[in-house]
């Protein structure tokens, strides 16, 4: 079966998805596209035969011809644009932030909860990542003993000088460790901290960089979390579970080793895209294949829910210095493992 | 555009590349199939939607459904099949060998000049290999000086005890470090040596393993190869080429370090298809691209060719204990790089 | 020149340390020992050909064979003992801690200082190991930038089931990195927090452990230390310091890399001894090496206090679980780097 | 007990152990030295208090204050040098090559038969590197099974315009893998074959630089060795024995691992010094040890043969082009392991 997707939002992340259900992937193709940007949704789909430009989001989830529909629009919009699919009983992938507020991703459970399966997918690539999958096998596998602690670290080669805040910092990094600890453990954050050390000279004005967050997980155990978004020498994300009888952590990945010039060693990838183009393919596969099955995996609307909970209480802790517990109601059955 | 693809031989690798072609890569699709044993050609044909099953090899060929042809047939029949695509002006995907001996090899080539272009790409996967990319990229860079010399080892855990014999460690085995190193160097191997170390005591009665094949390239560049099918401990191919002011050699590739019980370290593959997925996907991949793109890339006939020369030169070093020179033309410049 | 030492205490690591001296190390002899068991003392010095034995530690400083004391004596007897030296005007090797409040340490900076010149070097031997010397030439080169976090694990299989308490988690652990980022970040350690993860099932009754001490330099660099006593997998120290535009960790120290069983991999230390051995050494011939020229260097008597008073601070956060500030005067001249 | 060392020929290697005795190992001391170079042991006696200087060797081991003899003059004094001190019933630590004839070898080796004990340890210092020894004690172990390979490689980043011949690749720098190689296997060498691979042009006129060199053992194990004196990059002894269920290879020894301008990695060892520096002080201390025991140990004169045995091998495999057999007799009762 080939899905037929319609794309709300085709900037720089919009494009890369649709490069790759057309370049990359199979069973799918980009039937429908919408932006704001009238004129940029219309270049894109003159690059995609047969594709329909809509004027509307709510005009494309509508189209006959679009199967399930993929939001990669700005966070603000996400709520509207998904509960839109919900309402037209669509299958939607929608990139990360689910919506930017939990109470906004409270009303997009409970919407789906009400339309009776799950039809949302959200963008947490991670979870797709080699690195993260034989993590987890082997936390699964239970010969390490339960994880008692896990040591993060996030870093970006720079940022941009203007634009970029300390709040982005958790709200835009943070929140990958946030929803990837919970799928490793398989348990909730219920306190976060931020702790604030010395800036670096690399950071742009009024930007406090790195970070350090800490998250406590329902049975205790306690990750810290490394955030640091100009740490120039590459793009790094690192990462060791450590348990009672042993660790297990993310290797390094250079597909060789150079010997030059008295040194050793192997490359650092130069940006998230270099470090994560395989878990976006596999992530959207998989995606695929689960809309043309029926059915719906990976990164549920409770899981969108969780991490902006946790955004928030991150977000409250690095205002005041506190440890902040995250407020959430019980996990719905409805999103039971 | 979608690239209607042929598969003559549905044994364990032709329903490898039929599901890669149909749930991995985008572009393709599978749309006649054919096989000696027609019981399993129809079983084949029978998970794919569409598919025609054709009696012979030519019939598939000649089927105006078919765009291209894959050839994942026995050995010994690939010479007719793949002059029977040339004949019919198709491009051709054609598993190693192209063919069983150099002079079969040569009549494939002399067939696709006679057509004027080039429409054949030989399964040479390690060629699409990241690790081996990767090396082929620091080496064309040129930092590191002229290559000197490269060490590799090809390490199978194990072959079936009946039927597997000393011979085919040299051409089912070494055959892929013969054309890897044509192409990491950029040049052909003019002879060939084999050692014969002491045997393991795991190999099976009458094979000699492991084998020391010596490959000297035309510029005086020495390869040597370790080939040992009982290695027990995992599937390990490794390489290091020395360079003059510096080395290449291919990572390990443990996605995750584990410590545990006083060891720290990673996961060696199981098997080759551990090893290459990835490989065996980009490369299909690139095949179909070339395909619709109406050009051809990847491993050509002339390395097909160059294979089996230098596989008869191994075969002669094997039986004598002799350095056999490697008996080739000039590569043609229809072939030209 | 050959330092004569007298040695106080000879315990395991008095012990070890006498077998330092006479076969492993240059330019010492061991000449009198003194214990609080006559008998293991007269059994020790009856293996050490012209060593006298002597009924108090007072004695053996007062001994005109002796030109240097090494205190290995228990915590609590030390600072007499220092002080006898100070006053007999002989180098002294005071094993950690130097004393074990910060009002002792105090009172042997002030007798020291009055002495007119430094004579006491504190057993911190990390400052000796290769991996940590070769992090702060990393550092010190300023190739990297600031130093603005380091990321310490400090990990034991095993501890006794009785006597170890979580205190000493702290003031026997925590007390080498304590001791080690002062020295690497050239700069005090201003406060401490003491976070409590979920516990271990392998760790003993009573015991919390792991723990995560956090250390705030004066910079405001900030220092995150697992500390997990029963890890059970080894002995394992690790260390990263991330600076403003890279990093340096460090590795892992297998001295061979074995493959099998589909593993890669090498050894992590069995305890303590096997990961410390040669800087131990190194340490101790450094220390003979000073007290033959007349001079004295690695840590000082400030450097005891300052790990007093860090521990000081970081029991009562472990007590209160509240950030703590650490109460210290400024570094005197006497002890300026 | 002290061993008082006399010292014949006190150039840089002379020196370097000189240094050793005196500032880093325990149990010996320099009584005596001579050089062909009066001045100059006249200089090197000067730094040393209470050492006499010799006109001649002889006198050296004549002297009663001498308990035993360390030979690091030219190579082709040490046979009269070393039958001198058998002669004198005294132990005598002789740097390689025992003499530079197999023949001159022999003679040595009946002399010290006939002197009914075994007094000579010859200077194979990587017999005593932690990391081939961790190797041996994997082989040993049995775990691997029996070793049926071994991939070496032997680079040094530079060797001097003048002076340095093809030839001393082979006498100079494979002389440590003839070695390493009969002990880590426990067996003798049987062939040699010198391959010439292309030549670097950082090699100086005349010099064929990097040679392979193939070494058969009696069992039939092979061994290939990378000689590779112009490798520019730094000075890097690789290892890998390949056995029959798992494999062992020297690993890195960068101590910190830096990550700085996309790459990750370690330091390579700038000369053998840097490399072996703890090899030799082992492999002094060792003789030391073993001379005030009344003992011998670690490398004896019939390891000192045995290698001079294999490099008249080698030299004329790479006169000759061809696999040469070694010519040796049994090894005697006399020097059984």
């Amino acid at each position: 079966m080939n899905v037929r997707v319609g794309v709300i939002g085709v900037g720089m992340i919009g494009q890369d998805h649709i490069r790759r259900i057309t370049q990359v992937l199979t069973g799918g193709s980009v039937t429908a596209v919408n932006d704001v940007d009238a004129a940029r949704a219309g270049q894109v789909a003159a690059g995609l035969p047969g594709a329909t430009t809509h004027a509307t989001a709510q005009d494309l989830v509508a189209d006959d011809n679009v199967d399930a529909v993929l939001v990669a629009s700005w966070g603000a919009a996400h709520e509207e644009q998904v509960l839109a699919a919900i309402a037209a009983g669509k299958p939607v992938f929608c990139e990360k932030p689910l919506a930017p507020s939990s109470a906004a991703c409270a009303r997009i459970m409970d919407a789906e909860m009400a339309a009776g399966r799950r039809l949302i997918q959200v963008g947490f690539m991670r979870r797709y990542d080699a690195g993260y999958r034989a993590m987890k096998a082997a936390l699964d596998d239970g010969g390490l003993g339960a994880p008692l602690l896990m040591h993060c670290a996030h870093r970006n080669p720079s940022v941009p000088d203007y634009g970029f805040t300390t709040d982005m910092i958790i709200s835009d990094s943070a929140v990958h460790e946030m929803d990837i600890v919970r799928w490793l453990f398989g348990e909730e954050i219920v306190a976060a901290t931020v702790l604030q050390p010395r800036r670096s000279r690399q950071a742009g004005a009024g930007l406090q960089d790195p970070l350090i967050l800490l998250l406590e997980m329902a049975s205790g155990a306690l990750v810290d979390d490394e955030l640091f978004v100009n740490a120039r020498y590459g793009y790094d994300v690192r990462g060791e579970v450590v348990c009672e009888t042993g660790t297990v952590a993310l290797a390094d990945l250079g597909e060789v080793t150079v010997r030059s010039a008295n040194r050793y060693g192997g490359r650092v990838p130069v940006d998230w895209r270099d470090r994560f183009v395989r878990a976006y393919d596999t992530e959207l596969q998989e995606w695929l294949n689960a809309v043309a099955a029926g059915t719906s995996t990976g990164p549920a609307a409770w899981d969108g829910f969780a991490a902006a909970a946790v955004t928030d209480a991150a977000l409250e802790a690095l205002r005041t210095g506190q440890r902040t517990v995250v407020t959430m109601p019980e996990r719905p059955d409805f999103y039971a493992k």
